[in-house]
């Protein structure tokens, strides 16, 4: 079994196979901001003008200058003249002069002249034409000044950033309504196997449906990056080969998920290694599930070899795939979405191996859902992290789950009582 | 100011919402189960066969019958004689005989006769047509059972399923390659006030760009629904009744973003009176930022006010919004992704009021890029949570934020160095 000489750890073999990559050329498209979520942006933005660009009330009460206001208290309020009222959407129709104030509604522009705005509450009509002022304002208050959110010519977005309802928010703010984004990077797919049949055909005895391909394309996606498809291909060097060396022509990343044999994963390294240098990088990965993953780069192109077993292909696609996508995307790296949990039993794991383990995260207390629903945010319940046992190759042990759970390689297993991070897959 | 005499916390205010709906109808739809991700699935799955579907061997090996080895050691070895190979992706061609055993792959079909495999490691061929083998095997060992994924009949996927990768696997795993899932719920979004433009325009002084219908349409995206745009609606009651009348007959659930005065939002409350019993059942939520959040039923639909502040909108976006989507489309409550990390600075906080802050979760470690990766899983290192000050609604304050940080209602605040739980957003 000469695959399995070095199992590198995953980290390394991750590191080992982006250093193998030229820095990524990042093909961009130009698109309408509004179309542009989980797109990664492919240019530098700042403001083409200060944000907010005139000064605005954050209250509704009345614009002053604030030094007419000083001292003013409920026993000694101010006197100030009643100049009308601030229409919204439009600039005041005259300065503020001293001695007098002019009714604000909140987002509305502040007069020339004033300084700050008194909020409702603590004015009083008195008589026609004039308000008594029951608290002193401060120069500023309750003004957002011109460019308080961003100044003219600011970088408000780096290249790289992951467009959300934020980002989309912020440029349209700067009327700023197209923006370039990274092509989709195109994921070819290929299945190999003499026992994959296709998941809609019935299998004969021995023979199992190709569910490699339609996972990884789900995974694929939603990484933001395009599978594409090239069938499941006969169980010969020649036939594997011609397939990955069209995917890998017409793609910017391969990835081949083998038969379950051995001599099937061998193959799919021969064929990296004769569709371009330096081919394989990475034979055997020091985790579980997933040791017989191959890390290739050919022609300065990644090809990756992933195991047959579904749990292992898609555990390992969460680990090299979406890592990939990312980097030829450009995107900024981004925290992962994790959730803390109580670790229900022990588990143990072989020192110097990282262990993936399927957890279904449930509530402690009974009246809960089973799946359990997170208080948004801090001061939540604690979720117990529930492993999923049966054996690594079960796809419902992982359709069962909610996340993943990582036992480093430096660890010998985890206690039960643990707080573990569990990633969310 | 009658709006805001009694303001709700925030989850007393969405389980006064949703104690007012009726219980969803869900629409569904037939899709393909290749194209089902992130879409909620709207049926009960039973396994029609179950899985796998014949005796599998998980290693590479030699299919055994267990007692044939029993006592097998390095020193004592036993004796099989070798009836050829059990080819993959076929039935083995005969059945295995008391004192043989079989070459089989992973994957492969066991033979009838044959209750176990031993791995090829403990084994070495001794003459042609015999096979030594030094360990012995018990009674299914290296061996998948029938069923012992799924059983047949089995519950294997309950309705309200999130459809991910995994859950993409398992149903064509089972030859099911349809599935009916919950047809999008669909979003009427209208905005409204008067100082409100589209993005595309130059505002003149006094003027903004409506972001919140495109910052809130990204929202509904994300969480698996449709918006519609109903526009900027001029800031008169029978304008804003007529489109408000128009999207709740053509929509599951409308949308007001109001202008950012008082005197727009009660009107955003009046209209949603109007629109159809019971009306407004909370006017004003104990929470910052989004005090001015209105949540009404109108005739069996949900209509939602939120303020004009686009930090304000998106924040009780997240708060309201997507949860009753969630409802709407019959979803399975999940756990947030969230992230556990280090605060650095002590927070104030109102006591009674649920606070959301803003923040931007950085990597200790100075060598580290800016926005800090996240390891995945448990052993990774602890971010800082930096929250990001300044006036609620400025919108590139949440665009700079990787989530958002709840102090919980009966806390007066935070500090710095406590571990706290960021909802990513």
């Amino acid at each position: 079994m000469p695959e399995f000489l070095t199992l590198l750890p995953p980290d390394e073999a991750r590191e080992k196979l982006f250093s193998h990559l030229p820095k990524p050329e990042i093909a961009s498209e130009l698109i309408e901001v509004p179309s542009s979520l989980n797109r990664i942006s492919a240019e530098d933005i700042h403001a083409p003008h200060p944000l907010p660009d005139f000064r605005r009330s954050t209250v509704d009460g009345f614009a002053v200058q604030a030094k007419d206001t000083f001292g003013a208290s409920d026993s000694l309020p101010a006197y100030l003249n009643l100049a009308g009222e601030v229409p919204m959407g439009a600039a005041p129709k005259s300065e503020l002069e001293p001695g007098h104030c002019m009714t604000i509604h909140t987002g509305g522009m502040l007069p020339e002249g004033a300084n700050a705005v008194v909020m409702m509450e603590y004015t009083q009509s008195a008589r026609e034409g004039e308000l008594e002022i029951y608290k002193s304002a401060a120069e500023g208050e309750n003004v957002i000044r011109i460019g308080e959110d961003v100044a003219q010519g600011q970088l408000v977005q780096a290249k790289g950033t992951l467009m959300r309802p934020a980002e989309i928010g912020g440029l349209l703010a700067l009327g700023l309504t197209e923006l370039r984004v990274a092509k989709k990077v195109r994921v070819g797919l290929i299945s190999s196997g003499d026992e994959v049949i296709p998941p809609e055909e019935s299998p004969r005895p021995g023979q199992v449906r190709d569910i490699n391909s339609h996972t990884l394309a789900a995974l694929v996606t939603k990484s933001g990056a395009e599978p594409v498809q090239y069938g499941i291909v006969e169980d010969t060097f020649e036939a594997l080969h011609d397939t990955a060396a069209e995917a890998l022509s017409e793609c910017d990343l391969v990835i081949i998920t083998a038969g379950s044999s051995a001599s099937t994963r061998d193959m799919t390294a021969d064929v990296i290694n004769k569709l371009g240098g330096p081919g394989v990088l990475v034979h055997g990965i020091n985790t579980r599930p997933g040791k017989p993953t191959i890390l290739g780069v050919c022609d300065g192109k990644a090809v990756i070899g992933l195991p047959g077993n579904p749990v292992s292909a898609l555990v390992n696609g969460y680990l090299f795939v979406v890592p990939l996508i990312e980097k030829l995307l450009g995107a900024n790296p981004r925290p992962k979405a994790t959730v803390q949990a109580k670790l229900t039993v022990n588990l143990p794991s072989q020192s110097g191996r990282e262990d993936w383990w399927p957890v279904r995260l449930v509530s402690p207390s009974p009246s809960r859902s089973p799946k359990g629903v997170l208080r948004e945010g801090a001061g939540g319940e604690v979720l117990e992290a529930e492993p999923i046992f049966g054996k690594s190759n079960l796809i419902f042990s992982l359709a069962a789950a909610d996340g993943l759970l990582r036992i480093s390689p430096d660890a010998t297993g985890l206690s039960a009582g643990e707080m573990v991070e569990v990633l969310l897959v």
